[in-house]
């Protein structure tokens, strides 16, 4: 039924290989199916004016699409002149669950900005960009307590992402393009590797849907994330 | 135990005045305790490239804080010359909300812009503007059924919002501003009248929660929103 | 003769509700006929760099207009990116003005900020803005010097400003929407409540005018002034 | 008494050299003591939106300063994104007066603008602006004349315009800017040839004054202009 | 003596890797050394304003740096709100390369854009851009001679840069970053596969140069153009 | 063969006129042919911050043209509230052609700003800004050593620019307007007063050329500079 022929709770292929980049604290090249997102950690021990003196850390992520990572290019948002809403609204996305698995007081005053750049887009890019962002943030934590400038581990439980959605009627797990263009109904679900949720962000756009609805796409999510993350603890250990 | 002596499940007093000024098609002032936030509605027969040809309507708000609406001041967007990422966000989610509750092939090929300026802000501002900003729509569109441009109702069922989190450990309905600065999670509901979902927003700072405190943030929000819809009606046939 | 039906020296029905926000340290909602303007005045100890050192205080001020306080919506100038010129104009006015009517020295080196906001537009709202503004200032003044962080009033003279024109070829006072849109020749007069000038603006667009005219035009700003003045006081001690 | 030993009611040599650049349909560089501004006029066929189909034509200007113009460098406005609010509310009141002073109606539907660039300021740069844009425009409509795309002389009678304000508590003419930053109170006045007044802006900064001081500037300024006609007719007739 | 061990006439390792994104009419992603950019062609039937009717084609380019394609992060230049003078003079440059290679009226009024990214940086990316670019450019242009929507192919010679300098005074081929950081003199020569030059840009900070140093270095650029040229072919052709 | 009626080798005259405002450190309007641009140097002793401490000098250059410099009038760069990218690129060759012929080091660490405007422009605009821009620089720094403030000549070999071009196939000296729109091939070079080379920049656009052809070019270019050198000494000395 699927237009990938994928079982309804069947996620597309995953795959996170990491040091994409030389120069960066950590990285990795997220793939889940035909959406590719570049993720990097810059470690910066200076912060923000918010926090200066609390002795809390602070993580922060941006967002950004190739013009052609889409099927018709995309105007750069370099050259408008402005992020978009969309970008906006996604990069606050990303920084907020990624803040929210981890310890800021073990991870002391400084900060870590995670830049989620999509390379080739095909649905379900801030899940891609937040599961991937958190390997990024992992090798770039391991980096500091290697270094001992960290004695204990700020990032104790994973945190990844998946949307499901209600696909012709069904709930279905992981959309890709085209299930996520025809969805009414479509979430994303940010959860930790012991099922403890984050954000939950379930909207219809032009369709409503039921508490019962919700609970079916709920069940989904939690199982794609625990295999997202088995797949992003192989990815740190690698 | 809440900081203004309500209980768990209740909200603050609630009263939308329509009418407040004479050029828009639709217009409110909603108070949701000292959350003021002034609502018009704009017909324009024009629509958006998109959707040319469609026959179908379109929705879309757009929202702004006075700058002393806040305890400190804020600074004016319009001189900083940009909207800021919560500004974009909130907006975005306000349009997407107003879109799931209208029947666009009823509504016809035009587009009505919802305006949702805070005069006072006490937390709840983005709640407010959604059922603030169905009020100022449905008269809008009552004014076109009047002049008999539209034949069917396009807003069958309202759609309103409320905020609950867990303060203090504890879940609570409709978040002032003082419980909102400090629970760390916190979410937004948008349900219609008949209680289906239209949007579920619910994110942690710096903490997560379990399905069973998901669902009891739930709970009170259909209470919440039944309340708010007896009040939009109320309102709408003044 | 007027559209409105009033004398030629008669200004449209006037008040201002004091006390409108909580947050602000002054704030009123004057009303100008169908213009009603929100003003209010935020007290900041630091001040600009080019007063810094100098013992002297300093008042700005920002205008805006919400998008639908028109008649037709206006594009929402945070939106655009930038405050328009006729935005820039009026807000540079409204604070040459305040300043004006100041004792800089007795304000003591800190900085107020009036905000004037048009809820609804119906012509003359630079002039509300300057008079509802100086009642904003005023109520803020007055909470400085209950706390006695200042000692001697630096507002001891009013300053009000009101619109009048060369209406089908005669001097009228206040002009409304209506009669704006027609007038070759208006102007803008700030004064004091002791009748002295601060600012006269009088422009011509495409029409020109006399010295007599222009004296004619003095002699009603002088009344509607005074008459001004009255309401402010009452507003301030009430 | 004053910085530069003129009388009080003594202005500046002046000087206005036309055929300045070989581009422009008018032009020409006005000189008022050390304020030099080269003004041109460029003729355009197209009109804005707004008056497409009336008939009549429109007169805009712009204003800018190079970098150096002033004692120590200002910012390049290209370079900081935007023009500041000085310089809109400046090129606003040179379009508004120049337009006057036009018969609309006889330029038939084109566009004028005229661009003023400060190349060396030293107080009244906006007066010479007006002045020396009015014969850029002159020279431009005399082109279309003998082109005999026009038949009648849209520009009947000149406008000129001259800075006048109270210094040392005493009224002059044309303030250079020793004076300038001086005074407290200073107006601009722009009249026509025949001593009609087109526009005045008489401000104060931190001071007030009379209605009797008003006449006196204005007194003041009549002379003033009276002197910048000569000169402009004998410009334009070179 | 240079700090990688390279030979003065010794590039770096060159790999050009084709099909790199699913959505583009002609991708690579370009290695030089350490330098990596993803280069992608998008073919667009429209075509800018100056050239309409002219029967002639377009090609363009836009460059971009991921922020943490650099040893330190950079700012996103999309959050910044502009593109900085770097960018702006690369990306003409590129555009300028590409389109001095094209045969614009075998290319037929049509519009090619090259993106070019860069995913990592180590000296020459504005060369590794103009190598990669072309191929992108020659796959998208190969795709439209498959579909015969054009006929004679507009691409017979290969267009390809490096860049040369003197490091430690000597004549050194393709600098890496910390040779390009030292060197005083460095160019960037663009070439085509038959040695005809297309563009010479060299330039000296703090530094000059002799025609005899600036024959030695085009004799190197001859010579690498010539090593990429084959890499070019073997990619189109793989 | 030349629109003009030159020689190949023949340049259009040249003045330069030093000391044109009165407020620069150093300023020159220099016209090459019909080409006008005022340049004016700015001392400032504070330096950008990446040389701060490091005794080192700075030498940044801006540029802009008048609206009406041009043929048709150009937006104001300041209106359209960005630098487009043509001005981007030549302000910053202007600025590190200058730095070439600077020894930083005698300069001491204060920073030198050369402002280009464009007042008439008909072809080499940015070689006329170099050429003119050394005189102002120059005229700037005299002052210093005239003061004392710097001991040694930080400028002892001068820096002019011209443009060189193949003109109906033929090399041709220093383009104006109607050769530079025709010449495929055309460059700017920029030379020291003992032919040391600074910058060479040597571009097709839809075309190629020959090593021989490009020598062509530098010996005119070496011709062309050193008659500009002898009337920037002249200038200097005045």
């Amino acid at each position: 039924m699927r237009p990938s022929g994928r079982d309804l709770s069947e996620m597309r292929p995953v795959s996170i290989e990491t040091g994409i980049t030389k120069h960066a604290e950590g990285s990795c090249l997220i793939k889940v199916g035909d959406t590719h997102v570049l993720c990097t950690a810059t470690i910066d021990e200076r912060v923000p004016p918010f926090i200066k003196g609390s002795g809390l850390g602070w993580v922060t992520a941006e967002y950004g699409m190739l013009p052609r990572s889409t099927t018709s290019r995309m105007r750069r948002e370099a050259a408008m002149g402005k992020q978009g809403g969309r970008t906006v609204e996604i990069q606050r996305l990303i920084g907020r669950a990624l803040r929210a698995g981890v310890d800021r007081s073990a991870l002391g005053e400084r900060q870590i900005t995670i830049d989620c750049d999509v390379i080739q887009a095909d649905g379900g890019t801030r899940c891609a960009s937040i599961t991937g962002g958190w390997v990024a943030l992992k090798l770039a934590v391991n980096k500091l307590m290697k270094a001992r400038m960290i004695t204990s581990d700020p990032l104790v439980d994973p945190v990844a992402a998946v949307s499901c959605g209600l696909y012709a009627g069904q709930p279905v797990l992981d959309l890709d393009y085209p299930e996520d263009s025809e969805a009414g109904v479509d979430g994303n679900f940010i959860l930790t590797g012991s099922k403890r949720l984050i954000e939950v962000q379930m909207s219809a756009e032009g369709a409503t849907y039921s508490r019962e609805q919700m609970n079916q796409l709920l069940d989904l999510a939690e199982k794609g994330v625990s295999e997202l993350v088995e797949i992003q603890k192989a990815a740190v250990n690698a």
